[in-house]
């Protein structure tokens, strides 16, 4: 298969920094666009992956699944796309296509597997891994990129492709909307998202957190109230108040005691993933109907129902625009929960690095 | 308020065995019917409660809330019910009616809380309790009783207004039916209650025990197909095959092992409780939007459906049929599991004891 060499930013082991490398992309097949990427967002599942702590990372690790570029090369048979169209890539670059899921238009539940942006086996060139955005541009079927709409500032939309996507997803799925009361646990990069996109569905918005320090800032993404999650007394006052939670803390909280929160038959949703388990009370689900959920992204359809959505409502991540030479720096700060919401890459700054 | 003196069988203390008492039963309002009780199921939450064991007993507590007898006297104003009609009360006895679940018939969510058919505050003779049906009959408001079908056998019916709406609303709820895989965890009073049911509602049932000696009850019950729970390679022939799985288990067990068998979207409903708090994955939940649920009893009216389905059916529990001063040995064979699979009070013992 012919290929063409790109600079890219990974990681080549699990204590190296990310530095400049470069990687092979396929030239594209019949089906695939070729994007030159203009912004990536950082996802904390790209330091987990960069840093091997899911115990799954082939070296090198080239992270980035919140891309924004514009279409630079078209296969014979795209119909989509052409040459200079804006485009997205989010967290799947292919699935099977052919289980009850794919069928569905459900490929984040791919049977096999859908193919991760990055770190997942390459079909096309094996046995190379998927390398993901944080490079100059990507090879992608055009059946698995996104249209960006117009009038959304390019930076911003970018986190939409992961954090945006893995809270409208759940919210669409659970009926958020008018005359429903919504929860959401944490404001950071999926947080704070949750807040605008609930919002912007017309629900009653009430946002949990642990710090008095972010009340003005959650009043400012859409919350109609906001709760002190360590204060017994403020928390009482939700009590079966809640149809949805949107649980985005990956750090160790007691669910039990959101769960108490839900309305009859409600349902908690976690997007965070706390690394250890968390000890679910049998009457915390059994009074009241209620359920300890999860979701993990959307499909391919859902990502530009939520584009479209997000471009209707005017809806983009609050950003820190970074250079990837500041990528190092940007993860130390990450663990910190020190960004106000989202960093993104402007991928210009690769392309002018030596 | 003009009351009547009846024999009872309850326990005067945690450590106390159960022995005959005398009770105090309000003669009917307008809207009471009296039910002669012919025949008292025994549920766990029966010994739970007499031991104290859920903290909330106040004495003497009279348990039993699997009741099916006939009516022996009404209220000027009752409409359902005649003298001599065959009738049953489950688990609920009266509730507020006013809130939105009561108003919406769900009056198993009342939301200051349905008046238990025992050890709750009986709103018509303060300060006492609400005693159940180990006695020779009860009083209780029209609309929260039972119509008994005619061709059932009366006793094997009485584990159905808890046994059977338990594990029936969930299975209900979770539409449970022809095309979807139905898992059941643990062969007892609930569980072979949900094995019938699933089965008559024509899902495909998989059963699950930790035991080899149940594996031809199980089919008999009406099993498509028995698993061992604890060889792995039995488990992993379901994995992502089950629509929902109805977890009957009080013991500790472990959850993320069933919920990795259900399929995109199931939900595990648990319906026993297990007294410590389950821990739940992350990832369990997540990958495949799962729902770690719970579901407690069922509505007066969807117990009545239950019951015309169990008619429709013939299904009733399998019992075994004791003596009211069998009582206190039936609970230590309980606690061993040794039943199958419900014990059953013949009232008629008690009115023929001293």
């Amino acid at each position: 298969m012919e290929v063409k060499s790109v600079k890219a930013f990974g990681a080549e082991g699990a204590t190296a920094p990310l530095r400049q490398l470069t990687i092979n992309r396929r030239i594209t097949t019949p089906h695939d666009v070729e994007i030159d990427i203009l912004f990536c967002g950082v996802c904390h599942s790209d330091l987990h992956t960069a840093r091997n702590e899911w115990h799954n990372a082939v070296y090198p690790v080239v992270p980035g699944h919140e891309i924004v570029g514009r279409i630079s090369r078209v296969g014979s048979h795209v119909t989509k796309f052409k040459v200079g169209d804006l485009a997205a890539v989010g967290c799947i670059v292919d699935s099977c296509r052919e289980c009850e899921y794919c069928k569905e238009g459900l490929e984040q539940f791919c049977e096999p597997g859908f193919t991760g942006t990055y770190n997942d086996p390459d079909k096309h060139l094996p046995p190379a891994q998927t390398y993901g955005g944080y490079s100059e541009s990507v090879v992608v079927d055009e059946n698995y990129v996104l249209r960006v709409p117009g009038n959304l500032d390019l930076a911003a939309t970018a986190p939409l492709l992961c954090a945006g996507i893995t809270t409208y997803s759940p919210l669409r799925h659970w009926n958020a909307g008018p005359g429903k009361n919504v929860g959401v646990v944490g404001i950071g990069g999926l947080g704070h998202m949750a807040i605008k996109l609930a919002k912007a569905m017309g629900a009653h918005v009430v946002v949990f957190t642990t710090s008095e320090s972010k009340f003005a800032d959650a009043k400012r993404l859409g919350a109609d109230e906001v709760v002190l999650s360590k204060d017994p007394e403020q928390m009482k006052k939700f009590t079966g108040k809640l149809h949805l939670i949107i649980d985005a803390v990956s750090a160790e909280h007691d669910i039990n005691a959101y769960l108490r929160l839900l309305k009859v038959q409600g349902a908690l949703a976690l997007v965070g993933a706390p690394e250890f388990p968390l000890p679910v009370h049998a009457f915390s689900v059994i009074m009241g109907r209620k359920s300890f959920a999860g979701s993990p992204i959307g499909s391919i359809k859902e990502t530009q129902e939520m584009l479209d959505f997000c471009a209707e409502h005017n809806i983009t991540s609050d950003i820190e625009l970074i250079k990837i030479d500041q990528i190092n720096e940007a993860y130390e700060r990450l663990l910190k929960g020190d960004v106000r919401y989202r960093f993104v890459i402007d991928m210009a700054s690769l392309k002018n690095t030596n």
